[in-house]
């Protein structure tokens, strides 16, 4: 598709949000669409997301989680019943007011997300303790209008999986809540993705909800992308929409509820902590091609090389996603370049020499490392550089994550922050809104292993009140 | 949920549309929603879709068709831009005139189907011969909206997948239809289900193609599901979105292009096929639960039998989807009928004697026979068994089309034919536009082997007029 064109991605230093469109046009991830804030994911790019998906549907189905498919439109009315849910919600909706030729008496909402959309069946599933625990998941496109739409970060519509949960108990409920945002670190852990989980603050906790927790990702820009995030519903659904189970003392209790949900935000976030000047950069879990082959010849040497290509890749295609990459009239070099863009993790160069000494030359996208390896061993090394390269990558993220973390004390040092930074805060709501509107900074998360251990600080940095806890805070995507 | 309530299912004999209901609904596999028309598929229905999606999605990676996602509004003029096309879906659609909290100066549809959302983008793509050709398919949701909705077969919302490629040449894509087609027989293949495949008459074909194939199942009250269809577009839609490609030839050319689809409308066509006045039959390649292993005990042998059971369901988790029944509180033969309506392929009975005598007693759900297995026989019978059962139900539904397709010669002779019919015809559009209108009866196929053949009678059955070929003719869902 126009492969010969010049390609230019601007350098991360220079201006971030541009590097990050460049990347994702350039490696083919995504496109905007004509309908504005909605994109078009391109089979690289769904493809990444696929692999994401497949690793936490093994995650969930292990966990005895099902899944359920709920109508795509919600009524209104529904929305409208819990109060902060519409509240929050409202502004980004999207509504159907005619359908099969006629106005609809009753419009419809499409789904933000489904709690409104199902909890009035859920009333109905549940009668007993005997129908408790019900943990059900779907995997389904939502809709929420921005106004400033950022691919794979913010588009009107994504795809997502959304889990909703009822327990008997609130503390069965709180501890599925934290089990699944262990869940989401460990499938961004398989994305090389270190991430800081935890609570957050009032202000900033899902429209409904009692608590949210959340795993927060650091961009390499400083930002923070909020990764996933797991609700603690509390009765607040179950009494609006008359969830109710009869209990083993024969009464009637409200259920506890949870909803929690991961999206193709997550693409976002690959390339936004693992992307370089030169594109894309994939650890190997998530690659849709984990080794390309670039052979290199002449005209005399073609099928010789092609078919030393095409024998590895038969050896290693079992274990491997890989592709050799045979179109005629491009240059090795342009190939290279094609192929560091879209971030394979390992590229196999080979040419006569390497065919007469049966070698291959392997590069590491991740470091851009060259070593030459006897194509005997390539098996044995192939399984040691896989790991070695998700490890590596895993590394730097979380170097520059803790690096970009500084500790500060008073409003007077805000200023000066470019990433994120830790502070003791009395989560006083106001003091959150006015950091927000003077820096655009917002309290990202509390981090779990710090809940009840004592802040660094008794004096909140903005209010001066007692602080109960340290705080990340952040400029968001 | 509420599993002590008394469960009925109409005979089939008696009413079929209404034994069909109750076994959506008694299987749990889907129910109505608050919105008309939509429905909720429930876990046990939904894995149904999810394993046939599997292997289309499987067959679909195998032949090189990448997966896309493209929005799912569609701008109305887009939509309006083939003439046929939008006079084929335009009352059915839903529109979205709100979002944000805006009007929208340009009303958005709901996707249908693709073709309008996709091709513009298809345009810019597609510059060269060296682009073609593409081949991409996407796994989405599409709304229709639906006057007389039916649980699966037609719902306004629906999950499907659909394809949509281009070719240089005509040659090319009319390949491409009839290996899909053959794809989609395959999968039904897959299901035990037996398809008529071929083209569809004029009338029926969708709206804005040249061509349509079909792949079409018989009822078990001998109407007509359409299972999937692959579409010849021709250059209509290339035509009117510009998708032209720069030829080997120095010349601008149009692409020919297809789509294709499946949707969960399958799962409606395997109750209504394999269905019983039991409930549910399932082939074991799409049973959520292939074997239920049913404990048979009392107090004292408790423990005995069960860990016996979980013994067994452990050996053999590996190669099936299986599950022991441990609900306490319900009687065996409760058990057995739960899982009849349900259509678990295989049942094992284990109570103190089979423990004694290390045996199980098998039974199918297909025929109903009852056998006695030694354990360490188990896993050899079980092969021959789940191949037995699937051969058994594909021959059975095979079977019944075959004597349920009368040849006919006359309009006479319509009134009387509960089930498809074959007739020579000469595919004029009044006549067949007639017999809807008096028999509610359309054209099925033109089965694909026939082309070329001369029909059996060389005047049309209704007009009277030459007949080219032999056609199926049948009411449908």
């Amino acid at each position: 598709m126009a492969i010969n064109e010049k390609r230019t991605i601007t350098k991360q230093s220079i201006d971030f949000p541009a590097w990050y469109q460049d990347v994702v046009r350039e490696a083919e991830l995504a496109e905007s669409s004509e309908v504005r804030g909605c994109g078009i994911v391109r089979p690289y790019g769904l493809k990444i997301w696929e692999l994401i998906k497949a690793e936490l549907s093994r995650r969930l189905e292990d966990d005895g989680v099902e899944n359920v498919y709920f109508p795509i439109f919600v009524p209104l009315e529904n929305l409208e019943a819990e109060k902060d849910h519409v509240e929050g919600f409202a502004p980004e909706l999207a509504i159907v007011t005619h359908a099969g030729g006629e106005e609809l008496t009753n419009k419809l909402a499409i789904r933000p997300t489904s709690e409104a959309a199902m909890y009035k069946t859920y009333a109905k599933w549940i009668q007993s303790y005997k129908d408790l625990p019900l943990r059900l998941n779907q995997w389904a496109n939502v809709v929420r209008w921005e106004k400033r739409p950022r691919a794979f970060l913010r588009w009107s519509e994504f795809l997502w999986q959304e889990g909703h949960t009822a327990f008997a108990t609130e503390e069965e409920a709180r501890a599925e809540v934290m089990k699944m945002l262990g869940i989401y670190q460990d499938v961004y852990s398989f994305m090389a993705i270190p991430t800081f989980t935890g609570r957050k603050s009032e202000n900033e906790k899902f429209a409904g909800a009692v608590m949210t927790t959340t795993a927060e990702v650091m961009a390499k820009d400083g930002k923070a992308i909020q990764g996933a995030t797991s609700h603690y519903l509390g009765t607040n659904f179950a009494e609006v929409f008359g969830v109710n189970y009869l209990g083993a003392d024969g009464v009637s209790h409200l259920v506890h509820q949870n909803s929690w949900g991961l999206s193709w935000r997550s693409v976002g976030a690959v390339v936004m902590v693992h992307g370089d000047d030169n594109g894309l950069r994939l650890p190997p879990n998530i690659a849709p091609i984990q080794i390309i082959i670039v052979p290199i010849y002449k005209d005399e040497s073609h099928d010789q090389v092609l078919s030393f290509c095409n024998k590895i890749k038969d050896d290693l295609k079992v274990d491997y996603r890989i592709k050799v990459d045979e179109r005629e009239g491009q240059t090795p070099g342009f190939k290279f370049n094609y192929w560091e863009v879209r971030g394979v993790p390992v590229r196999l160069e080979i040419g006569l020499k390497e065919v007469a000494e049966g070698k291959v030359t392997l590069f590491r996208r991740d470091n851009g490392a060259k070593e030459v390896i006897i194509v005997t061993e390539l098996k044995n090394s192939l399984k040691t550089i896989m790991i070695d390269i998700h490890n590596s990558l895993y590394k730097q993220a979380t170097d520059f994550a803790v690096a970009n973390i500084n500790r500060i004390e008073s409003w007077d040092e805000i200023g000066g922050q470019v990433g994120w930074f830790e502070a003791s805060w009395s989560e006083d709501s106001e003091s959150e809104k006015q950091l927000k509107e003077k820096f655009g900074i917002v309290s990202r998360v509390l981090l779990s292993e710090k809940e009840g251990i004592e802040p660094k600080n008794k004096k909140c940095f903005i209010t001066g009140k007692p602080s109960k806890h340290d705080w990340l805070f952040a400029k968001c995507y």
